[in-house]
């Protein structure tokens, strides 16, 4: 009977360190399984959060489509899943227009009538095209267009500006965060008041991104990067610079004495821009682009999330300027594109 | 004494594990009570945090009293404690005036004096009212009243523009993100250039909710929620809309072809509001509502905490118009408004 | 043999509580590491952040020179380690440019050229000049000036406004964050419209504060402090009133009926400010100080990040009127100075 009694407290004490051990370890894992939620084997951390339909895609960008027949300009664009790098060595599988993020530059004139056809090439979900540029009922004409589907649109560009485009569709937040936004500009009529100044004109936008399809980390987080890309201003020309990393090895060009124009948009999704450029002050800025909206003499100035500017400025010293958001936090987060100075 | 020493070990380890467990639980348990601070009964997990003399009241709403007598008008208005709906289902114990949150609607005349009374009937703590569109000495004009008290002040109301007001007792934080916020609007002697094109008009205020009475998270935390509330223009009216889900049930109302103006406030009380209706641009802005701040064709109007806007658009189809702070994050956080565009 | 087997069970038991102990108690402690890395004997807290080579130094404020020979102005200026009194009580060993954070105001005039000379007195790190009033080839005319050594940039303030300056060295976010930003005001040539109604003029700079050279931190945390600061207008005066605290104490003057001009700048590094004066109305704003930039009749005016403007607004009643940034997280953190009126 000792002996019973001595195997059963060896058997007690056993199972209950078993058990103690055993919440302890829970407290210590489970911090970790909801921090990282490490992969168990070869698949990349965030491949976790990539739809199923969308593992393992990476559809080739397909070059947007513009053609003009007096006024009316056919537009036709995809919606794709394609691997984008956001940072140096970092791919992001995201939502796109045309496998590009932000999407390729659209450049119309005030007084056009686009018609505008969506492709979307995604095979697991909707998308939709919001252009700011335009009036139009949203439940019809930026309506979803279905996986492997398209539809086109017809709307007046009237009203002259730097607008942004974007995915419509519900969670705007995912899509817009995902990577399906972009520019597309309205060549005022009568022109700016500051035409004749101007000798070299650029494109800049401003984007956010966020944890891979993370809609907690979109609403309530950081971003992990914020981002300026530039696109060529030659209608349906495939950008090639469309990262942070491609602007830092290949600055944007102007000579001594050059009265440089900025295209800018801010993207967001949620953060307002505070746009600078080192080294210079805006001679002058049209708020959202609008030739009536002129401001003289600007350090910064602020876009709200989605708004645009053109900004003016004179680079009178050769060097390398620095094009940031004055909020330093998103500097740190690779906020900051090149603009190289040169005697001709 | 084997015996002893066994009975001995047996108690020595059941008072260990117990010790044990009891730190091991310890453990388990401090982060949820941190995180959630569980009811253990009955009472809603929020009404810790409601003050004592709060507890179980729920003020009935006391409408404004407006009165005019020539270029003097009487406004009464109540600081009061009133539930209010500000989710589907979440009802947050709001110090209010006139248990509306945001508050009611105020509009005078430019060059109008105000003759403002404010009776406080919380039992519990001072109140009081800071209008934006006057000038005062904040120390009196702006000074506290007591509980179950009522003062009068008088100021003019010289410069046109839709204002926030808000209770200016400290914590000026904790009394605006618990409910203390609304819009005053002051009609410009020679209106807007545009009054005459204008075909409806209507107001929306964005505020942002937090978690109850919790200062530290509204000091530091991200909102729970950001909502557009509209208010009927007629003076003195009640106001039923008064949360988003009552803007999102019914929508806002104009006919196909209206120019629609809107009276925009951001009554914050932390974050900036990038105000923009999908499927339209602004053709006209006045910044805080005065018509010499003119700005023409945006596609968003950035508003400041506490800053206003008068924005007016064309809507050109039939369809169902989403408004929006183009901050994705806070509409997932319920900041869409609705405008139901049809043809008469 | 027994004895044995008792001994052994004993033994076993006491290593494994001992183990099972160390094991809860590691869960207990790693949180609290993490969070607070707490010292362990008398080093102040953030002493571990001070980077070495500036533990134990406080360097005596200089004054900055400022010197004028018809249009052109000689400014010296000092980067240097000296502590400053973020909050009462709670001192910060920051980077500073002559002791002071914000750093000294500097005044010119339109049409001015500076000859700036910056003499690096931290024995450890470079720093720079980064003056937003000048058009300069930032890799040239901003570069790093090595620790102890001193170089001179010449450059023409060419365009009016209230313009920041910052230390524009690498990681610029730490460097601004740690207290080297500033404001230079370029006065307008043909001044401003209302240069005749102003009565009082003063200087009021916002900025944040985060943990001490936290880089994690500033680029991802909620600032610590907003606060206000005040310099005085005159050239070349070492300003004593650069905290918050000051200005509380020591609030600015005017007198009933005064026009006040505030020139007001927002150096970040990270955050908008929604400026606003309880108990008035600006009657004129000019954004980022440029004459050109008028606006009317605003209850707010937003400043992006490194933004300025000069506000004017008249003080009908005695009393005490608080300047706050309307973003009221930021006033909970500091972000209110005074300004008394009194009857002269």
């Amino acid at each position: 009977m000792k002996r019973t009694k001595y195997v059963f407290l060896k058997v007690m004490l056993v199972v209950m360190v078993t058990l103690i051990l055993s919440a302890c370890n829970n407290e210590k894992n489970q911090p970790n399984e909801t921090e990282t939620s490490t992969p168990k084997n070869t698949v990349h951390a965030e491949e976790n959060e990539v739809i199923e339909a969308h593992q393992g895609l990476n559809q080739e960008p397909i070059p947007i489509q513009i053609e003009r027949d007096g006024n009316d300009v056919y537009v036709e664009m995809t919606s794709q899943i394609t691997d984008i790098e956001v940072e140096e060595g970092q791919m992001y599988k995201a939502w796109t227009f045309n496998g590009e993020a932000p999407g390729p530059l659209v450049v119309v004139d005030q007084g056009d009538t686009i018609h505008f056809t969506l492709k979307n090439i995604d095979p697991a979900i909707p998308h939709s095209m919001d252009f700011h540029a335009v009036h139009a009922a949203p439940d019809k004409k930026f309506a979803d267009v279905m996986p492997d589907e398209e539809e086109t649109f017809v709307y007046e560009a009237a009203s002259p500006g730097v607008f942004m485009y974007h995915c419509g569709t519900s969670s705007v937040l995912a899509h817009i965060a995902n990577g399906m936004h972009g520019t597309i500009i309205v060549r005022p009529t009568d022109g700016y008041p500051t035409d004749d100044e101007i000798d070299k004109e650029h494109v800049l936008i401003q984007n956010e991104w966020y944890k891979y399809n993370d809609l907690d980390d979109m609403t309530n987080g950081e971003p992990s990067q914020v981002v300026f890309s530039t696109k060529a201003m030659e209608e349906g020309q495939l950008n090639t610079n469309g990262v942070v990393g491609a602007i830092k090895e290949k600055p944007l060009e102007a000579n001594v004495g050059d009265k440089v124009r900025l295209y800018v948009n801010n993207v967001g999704p949620n953060e307002i821009s505070s746009f600078h450029v080192v080294g210079t002050i805006f001679d002058d800025v049209y708020i959202d682009g609008n030739p009536a909206n002129r401001m003289k003499g600007l350090q910064t100035v602020i876009l709200p999330a989605s708004g645009g500017a053109v900004v003016e400025f004179t680079v009178k010293e050769e060097g390398m300027y620095k094009m940031v958001t004055h909020q330093f936090n998103h500097v740190e987060k690779g906020a900051a594109a090149l603009l190289n100075v040169t005697e001709n």
